[in-house]
């Protein structure tokens, strides 16, 4: 398969994670979204809703949405429950995932990061729903190791794409303990370098 | 089963509209978000993520996310397909509804609806982005009758909540004639009332 992906986006390293993780063969085609490369007659011809990442399979078909990618991509594999109620629960997560959590956290991130903003440029709004999205992961990760089905699983590795580089979009995850000893739990379980977390 | 939910939610809506089209029995249990009965200590301890819609099941598990409840609910229907591909293109619909849709349609809908707003109140970047996607919508309806599958399935219900109620944030469907002749149709199809979508 061909991904089509940015390896500084969050929702592309997710792709890339859960294909490192079950072994799968691929291609990585960069494509730069700042240079509108999502966006040509080309890239929308293959995916209309002209986002990365998008993966294009053996037999020409493409899947976009990161989230529907991993859960994809790991059917019938540990990384995502058979049991439909365990898989709900993962669904749970990835849905929190885009509606809490991405474009609050991942938002922070790109104005710093791609649009070279500084901190204090960042929506108040903004900053305190991502503030209020790491808390709320630091909490459950309090009571338990993993977000479902007491194991890794895709919740886990969508999760923690854009959790481990908020540090980037200027969010502090020192205090949060919980969270951090998960973001170790799952480099060392997906074989990443640890990043830095405290300040 | 108990659908804790609030009518006037889009989001709790799709559950109801899965349900119904169904046949599944529940008992509907009303919930005021805006006096914060989402966010009691025994609403929490039900659902941590302090959100409605939520399912509780009769064996007392409890489910919360929209869309993660409408998809476990139809699995095994003709409302969710079970070929692992065409399921992964229902997914890519739910995704992008809670990532590019939601929190743009349905906010504007909230600010007027929920909280009182005039419609010059909305924030211009809520407005452009809500416009965006409806624009999108409409054009792939402009090439099929369904978003995934080639019929209706949860793709369809979870976009139509918000959807067929954007009038109320302000937004105009009259133009997009593709988009509202998927109304209709999915109102058809779920034997609900049509609303009025052009102005």
């Amino acid at each position: 398969m061909r991904i089509y992906g940015d390896l500084q986006s969050g929702n592309c390293l997710k792709v890339k994670y859960t294909a490192d993780a079950l072994g799968l063969p691929y291609e990585w085609l960069p494509v730069d979204i700042l240079r509108g490369e999502s966006r040509t007659a080309e890239f929308l011809a293959m995916s209309p809703m002209g986002q990365v990442p998008v993966v294009v399979f053996d037999d020409g078909r493409a899947l976009a949405q990161s989230n529907a990618i991993v859960r994809y991509l790991a059917r019938g594999t540990d990384l995502l429950p058979e049991a439909p109620f365990e898989q709900a629960q993962v669904d749970e997560w990835l849905f929190w995932e885009q509606n809490a959590h991405e474009f609050f956290v991942a938002g922070c991130r790109f104005q710093m990061l791609y649009l070279r903003k500084a901190a204090a440029e960042r929506e108040p709004w903004r900053v305190a729903r991502a503030d209020q999205a790491l808390d709320f992961m630091d909490a459950i990760l309090s009571g338990r190791d993993w977000f479902a089905a007491g194991r890794l699983t895709v919740a886990d590795i969508s999760l923690l794409a854009y959790t481990r580089l908020a540090g980037e979009g200027g969010l502090d995850l020192t205090p949060r303990t919980s969270l951090r000893a998960w973001i170790r739990r799952c480099e060392q379980a997906l074989g990443l370098s640890p990043v830095e977390t405290a300040q």
